[in-house]
């Protein structure tokens, strides 16, 4: 069974180390799969993001574990949900939304039997004490109501959605930056109009490419990436380089006349 | 049979590549378990320290191939050591000792075996050439006496232990510091007074709290950590950018009167 | 049977998480191997030298998965070679010339056969959605011919050689730099006469030594490496740092008189 690891643990530490030790001294066999340790630390929304663009890729009965926990050792909960085909291990911290707006039917748990805990727990290191436990007897074959109670009143956020300002602008938001530069937005195909600009930090973006090398060098364009969202890219550079901007930044898209 | 890995190769090179090539070369079922390429090139300290944090959350059996070698190619020996419940192959520079300083039981023997080696056996990577080798044959089922004889006079260091400057003042050091920026100290709660101040670089911290969000932004405070030890923290902030501190510098612990 | 990954995606995406889980989903017995995601990106150079430096580690059979892709997209080709003992999976660009360069006896196929192709197959993301299939399916006991036709004229090209420049000159290139900051040139043992000075950048370098610690701390010294090739090194410290210098500088090696 594969146990999948997303983290914000990074990778130079023991933490990583300790999480794939405890999983396999309770079941051997599990197949531990790295997604990432390098979401930014306490980062919630890209752990989220990135768990919710992979995490169908997974054969069926695979079990997620997403750690990014600023609220580990406080009285936040830790949860198993349980969709039609996954099972996902994490705090109770709004981490799943990206997860429960993709799906239709699942439930959440509250992890509270102490019999898979690891003692002594640890106030800070619940990805080894709680989480990576209970992701190994689960795929032991535990059924998830041996681990606590269903919960209705989970932590779950709505993820920013564009909105339309004026009759031909809509205002979207840059949710995510790859390891290439490459800038994220929320806008998705049904967003776009036949022709339109995007205008971010006072630059105007109106091409759109279909692949990456069309474009000359240096030259911003938007394509529409691997995620289904708009991007904003640069051929042979980054995007993020060549523009002044954060996650959370608004971009104006305007229909062109 | 799991075979655990953590070295200062890094990730970007041929490096990790080779090891794990050669290790399923040899034994095609090994399961080969990332705890970190990251320690810092040649600190043999941050690696001992590493590896001892987590090896013992590890299933029984598991052969861990610790590789932070500065002495490569010279007469350093490379050694196997067998404890009551884990193998550790390794160079005989250190690295170890702070495993030898947990265990009772243990033996330690020289690899000097050829039959187990690669060949050509280069002058700069051993880790490929030597110990990824004798730990494929040993998940394989070679025997630990096969790859050579028992010696005493191995490498082994003390660690480094708070000491008592005055009545009510305790001298200790920063041992390590983690991904969030987190500062271990070589204090554990043996050594902790009922009520004390840290100091630190002319800074004096005595918050002491039992987890992360009871915080406020950016304060520093104590905290005992995952690994057993006094560390410095600060909430949603890295204590090393607020401390201009190194690994081995010098803290006080005051007893508060 | 084993699947390794060589790739320019990072390792703080979903990018490597998606690739594992097509690849599991299509073959859940597969073993997944990470040789290096962090190919400096759109470095097809660097990944064919990784790539060459450490595949014949692996055991026979094994599949690589090498992925640096500018053309994206395109209509570059997406191909499989096979050479006696592996499998390669990559794109037509070149990188796999490296390892043509070794193989007396290989073929290539290009991969055409939509069937073992991931639907929709995205514009930017054919490691998930083209190459990461066809391994898995190639795992699955696929026969290579099922993916396409055999082709000729795949993309290869000639590696830097040394050039001898004069009687007792010979101009080498700086074709890697490791992650210690070692410089890797393109000069092999049979390139080296008996007493000879490397200059590179005016500084003269003319220690040859058979390992690191012979060094004094700092000083800049020649080395026989790991991957066969005449490196630049400094003990205890980063060569790259010392010398001013860029993969693809030349340097000239001078026969002592």
């Amino acid at each position: 069974m594969i146990i999948a690891l997303l983290t914000d643990f990074g990778t130079k530490d023991y933490f990583v180390g300790a999480v794939k030790g405890i999983i396999l001294s309770i079941n051997e066999n599990a197949q531990i799969i790295d997604i990432t340790h390098e979401i930014p630390p306490q980062d919630i929304k890209s752990a989220g993001f990135t768990l919710r663009t992979c995490y169908k890729d997974f054969p069926k009965k695979t079990v997620f574990v997403a750690v990014v926990d600023p609220g580990v050792g406080s009285n936040r909960r830790a949860i198993l949900a349980e969709t039609e085909d996954y099972y996902f291990i994490a705090p109770d911290n709004g981490l799943l939304s990206f997860v429960f707006n993709k799906e239709r039917n699942f439930r959440v748990l509250e992890l509270t039997n102490e019999k898979f805990f690891k003692y002594p727990i640890s106030r800070t290191f619940h990805g080894r004490d709680i989480f990576a436990p209970a992701a190994a007897h689960l795929s032991n074959g535990v059924k998830p109501t041996e681990f606590g109670k269903e919960i209705k009143d989970f932590v779950r956020f709505e993820e920013s959605q564009p909105r339309k300002v004026s009759k031909k602008e809509t205002e979207a938001e840059i949710i995510y930056v790859d390891h290439f530069g490459n800038l994220i937005t929320n806008l998705t195909q049904k967003d776009l109009p036949e022709s339109f600009t995007i205008e971010i930090n006072g630059k105007k973006i109106s091409r759109l490419q279909n692949f990456f090398a069309e474009a000359e060098k240096n030259g911003l364009f938007m394509i529409l990436g691997s995620a289904s969202f708009l991007e904003i890219a640069s051929f042979q550079d980054s995007a993020i380089n060549l523009l002044n901007i954060k996650v959370g930044q608004k971009v104006i898209l305007k229909e062109n006349s």
